[in-house]
């Protein structure tokens, strides 16, 4: 196979776990370390995409320009991507991401949405960018769904797309099944994003090489929404031990997650019966902070809200049903 | 395929991350809570086995007679284990812990050396109990060797024989292939026990069930040596979605690790620096307690004690070879 292309996403996805409270100092030291280590693809932004500092995704405390501004002047060899989400971002921050100098646009829509994407893929490639389709929430749908809305993608431009497992609520046989129909639908790239609320992050990461993914997300000791992301320097270890190429350095990777990110967590990335919960019964991680404080202000079970979003197949943009829950669920446990 | 078999060694191999400090009444609290959730086979010993609490393998705070007749006071329809390994316990242990009441012993030797296993598996045969081998360290050795000694184990009256990843070092293809092999050379059951230092604890024990396995192993919360075990309550969790029947209750088993096992914790399960090193050099995780006690007395970086571990093939019972390997390379450090 040709050699395996890792997207470090700690600045992105692991954004969501430290209350999108990366200064632009840290991101240029935590680049400087990626790009030493020869990770081939960066990506910086809010955890919910360009212009996602808002009431409902959480505020970051820094100007997500100055962030992407010190990722790319440390970039040296390797690509800066941004996500976007459509509704969340629009056009014209693409147009200023791309004068700024990232790489590669990652854009961002639940699983049955792509159709949405059209403008912002060409936008992108105007812009002169790579682009990688992500496709959301992906257990909910079976791959012959899931290739049919990646076809449109490829359609639109996109260079590689992604399953995401956002809710890690995906087992390693559905992770093969997704990424092998897409492997079989599209003539791009095809990418995996896991979530390790199942204790799969890695698990499933392989799983997807297995079935023929060329692309695969991690981040630094697994930081990210939910119970986490697959640990960037464990992957890079599993594969050295599959003798899958990749041209990382692990030390630096190791060296970097135990010195420089281990110390910023908030809280323990563990899998706790909420981030279970959510893996079970197939709830989206970026949920899991605001339900935990509906749950403390309403004095309920989070447990009790995730099911109750699961049942009701929330998706990603529908965080307003989590405070409607938790009140539900209160004046039912006032009832009784 | 027929009822899949979890055994639960949170009271076993968790007894090496609490210092071997478990209690009567905390045994018989989880014995009674892994009872009502329906777990066929509950392990219950030091970490090490009858006889562990040592100075080479850490002293136990409570008599392990007291822990054993504790969990067997509670376990109704369920089995009780423990582990045993030859030269740390003999056979008047065997004889004793049979007619306290347990119904299975696990007897665990390095993967090349079943044949010191014969009058163990022998005795614990004419005290009428159940019988495991248990083959340590398996990443070190092909699957053939594996089958081989399996094939003794069960010429000895082995009811069934693990591959036991000791040092969180195996892949899921080297899962599969080791699993597949003992399922075609053997008769009896084949089981597998994970540990997470590679992040693949599930992945792992989800390729062993692929490839035949018919028992698995886990802990409450992963509570194990190095990075722990695969967490019962995310097994349980992982089979349901892939509809592979255990009879476990799952509600019970997410409350019991989340209000009764966490709290106990002495040090959050993740996969560190030193953790991932010992996964990647295949080093047995028992070892890292004493490795990290080592590093800090002589104040040297626990990953190159690890490293060279890893480059003697250290093995279970090599405890000593810690302090020595400490000591050279601190001297090295002064000569420098």
């Amino acid at each position: 196979m040709s050699k395996l292309l890792v997207t470090d996403t700690t600045l992105r996805d692991g954004s969501h776990a430290v209350s999108h409270s990366f200064s632009p100092e840290f991101v240029g030291e935590i680049v400087s370390k990626l790009v030493a280590a020869n990770v081939p693809i960066i990506e910086v932004s809010h955890g919910a995409g360009l212009s996602g500092s808002t009431i409902q995704q959480g505020f970051s405390t820094h100007d997500e320009w100055k962030l992407i501004e010190s990722a790319v002047a440390n970039k040296k060899d390797s690509k800066i991507a941004s996500l976007f989400v459509p509704g969340i971002g629009t056009r014209p921050e693409i147009i200023t991401a791309a004068n700024i100098g990232i790489d590669v646009l990652r854009i961002a829509v639940h699983c049955t949405e792509a159709d949405v994407t059209q403008q912002y893929f060409e936008q992108a490639k105007k812009s002169g960018l790579e682009t990688v389709g992500f496709l959301m929430m992906s257990h909910t749908q079976p791959a012959s769904v899931l290739a049919e809305q990646a076809k449109l993608m490829e359609s639109y431009g996109a260079d590689c797309v992604y399953i995401v497992d956002s809710a890690g609520a995906l087992v390693p046989e559905g992770v093969r099944e997704r990424v092998a129909k897409l492997k079989e639908s599209l003539s791009i790239n095809v990418g995996f994003h896991a979530h390790n609320n199942l204790g799969l992050a890695i698990g499933n990461t392989i799983a997807a090489l297995e079935a023929g993914a060329n692309q695969v997300d991690g981040t630094l000791r697994g930081l990210g929404a939910g119970a986490g992301n697959a640990p960037t320097e464990v992957l890079v270890a599993v594969l050295n031990k599959m003798k899958i190429e990749t041209g990382i350095n692990l030390t630096i990777l190791m060296d970097t997650a135990e010195e420089i990110i281990a110390p910023v967590f908030q809280y323990p990335l563990v899998i706790d019966r909420d981030n279970l919960a959510a893996g079970y019964a197939g709830v989206y991680n970026s949920f899991l902070l605001h339900v935990r404080e509906a749950a403390a202000k309403f004095n309920i079970n989070p447990v009790s809200i995730i099911e109750e979003l699961g049942r009701r197949h929330a998706v990603a943009g529908q965080e307003d049903w989590i405070l409607d829950v938790a009140i539900e669920l209160a004046q039912k446990q006032l009832v009784r």
